[in-house]
């Protein structure tokens, strides 16, 4: 069964599908549609602003248990679209964030559908349906988003994160920030005639930096990064205009508008609110009491980034956030997949819902 | 006297001879050139890597004062370059930026190229040479520090800077440096097991701002301008390289080299230095005495931006810098002469031109 999984996500990881290749993320969901075809089950592709999505479900609307993943990429020099295994690892861009996810759930519909027929049922008495989307790593807006207005599920496992020992109930938010600092412009060799935007924006930051603390040696707080800054046109000139990008992560504790408020009373510059994003915190679910006692060693725990689970608040599902062990090894040059975890991870869901037929 | 001054810096702005717009330039110096034919000068146009420059000479090699000024000038937008005249003072790109100082030059050549004539003599008598170049804006390496070489003079009068009640005999000298800090990329997610390069950044530029001080009411010392800063590709990533541009001027207390080694030994980033030059301070020589006594108004000072009077150093040439008044309107949208110190001033050069003939 390893082999099938891993040989699975082999092949979607040699298709560059990322955002700044549409004709891969299309190649990708064309991979997916064939291999449905082989396995003769019913599917729906959806295409959102050309984003493509791929639904699998027992029948239209209605199901008890969604697993959802994602083919899109995040994007990487050409070697680490080639595969390899190692040391009971496979290594490549994808293949822990989150093909290996896509895979796993084709090769679950391929078995149930399988076991169904051999019983003279068919797609219809399927417990479980799957959606695999393709901009999870720029926001979802056109997938999931869109994707989850299409299913009525009683519980969705997002495969895209966690791992085997711990089960995500909650994600942090988003806000990301422009900052903005107004100078005015002077002769580099007459600064006093001028006021220096670029440090306005340095001090605007390091006031800033002052509603953050790492306290918490589990990080459930709210962080800041400076991700981006520009700022200056001319080498001999005082620059009358700077500005950063501030990427915030906050908790179900943080009331982000009023901490907002709070930084705009006390800086000299302007603060615009350039994208948020909500916490995601599971709704309790039996589902999710199911899946722990079958798994007895995995807890519950949090998650700083953010994913696609997001989006099920906006819809009403429980839902948590699940998969196998890749060492937080996302988006780097070293991404891999513990392949252990991999088939375990398998067993434990194939379980999951088996026990959801009958 | 003063409409012919006048009229000939007017046509000159009318030229947009930017270092972005090499056939304004080329234009200019045909402009010059045609004067020249005119009234019967000979002269010589010179060219380095396409800038070109216009000298005018006694004869060749040797001349008791050179007048030096520059006709390309910084870039502005469309309506500076059409001059206009509001309260006595001539508004424009070039106006007193410089312009008006390579009219006056040439009208100087003219009336003493005249008189000398009318006498009998002819240029070979003419005690003062001009020399116009086209790139004092960005350096002057290939204008002034080219011709220089071609020109032997006992004293340099660069109109280009001070004003009636000012003989510049110094300038502060130029360190352009880029400073650069390198940290470890992160998720944004999870600044924590990064190391934000913008931050490290900002704190060696508050270091480095710890060797500058603001404690002298003419500003004769030296000065930090961070004038450009870039860094961070991605919103939801910690940056592991920033890097900015600082503008350094300096007076000769100031051992640069050593500065920048203490700056180096206390930041965590790196200094690259970008260019240099050097502090321009006058020569003694009897040509300023007798300037001095022919205004008795005026004193001697210093500015805090560089000018081609740096080049002169090189050619071990004693001058100054020295101008009509502006309201210290260079490079601005406001930029322009004071119409009455232009006429004065020529007045004050004709009459210690004249002195020097006999």
């Amino acid at each position: 069964m390893l082999d099938e999984l891993t040989n699975l996500t082999m092949d979607l990881i040699r298709i560059p599908s990322t955002q700044y290749n549409p004709d891969a993320l299309s190649t990708c969901a064309d991979y997916i549609g064939q291999y449905l075809d082989r396995i003769d089950a019913a599917w729906l592709r959806l295409n959102h602003n050309g984003v493509p999505s791929i639904l699998v479900m027992p029948r239209t609307g209605k199901v008890p248990v969604l697993l959802m993943s994602h083919f899109d990429v995040v994007d990487a020099p050409d070697p680490l679209f080639e595969p390899r295994i190692e040391d009971n690892k496979l290594f490549g861009r994808g293949s822990i964030d989150d093909k290996y996810a896509v895979a796993l759930s084709l090769i679950l519909v391929k078995k149930h559908l399988h076991q169904l027929r051999q019983n003279g049922r068919d797609q219809s008495d399927l417990p479980f349906g799957i959606l695999m989307t393709g901009d999870e790593e720029t926001g979802g807006t056109n997938g999931a988003q869109m994707a989850l207005q299409q299913v009525k599920a009683d519980f969705c496992i997002a495969l895209d994160g966690g791992g085997l020992d711990k089960i995500v109930i909650r994600e942090k938010g988003i806000f990301r920030l422009k900052l903005i600092a107004r100078g005015k412009s002077s002769h580099g060799a007459r600064p006093w005639l001028g006021e220096n935007a670029i440090e306005k924006l340095m001090r605007d930051y390091f006031i800033i930096k002052g509603f953050f603390f790492d306290t918490d040696s589990n990080h459930w707080q709210r962080t800041l990064t400076i991700s981006i800054v520009h700022a200056g046109k001319s080498q001999n000139q005082v620059p009358d205009y700077a500005e950063a990008v501030l990427d915030i992560r906050y908790t179900e504790q943080d009331d982000m508008m009023e901490l907002i408020g709070q930084m705009r009373s006390v800086i000299q510059g302007e603060i615009e609110i350039l994208s948020t994003a909500p916490v995601f915190s599971s709704l309790p679910s039996p589902f999710l009491d199911h899946l722990l006692s079958l798994s007895p060693k995995t807890v519950t725990g949090s998650e700083h980034g953010a994913s696609d689970a997001r989006h099920l608040m906006d819809h009403n599902i429980p839902g948590i956030v699940w998969g196998a062990d890749g060492g937080m090894s996302q988006h780097s040059m070293n991404e891999h997949i513990n392949l252990n975890s991999f088939e375990t991870l398998y067993q434990i869901l194939d379980q999951f819902l088996f026990r959801l037929r009958t």
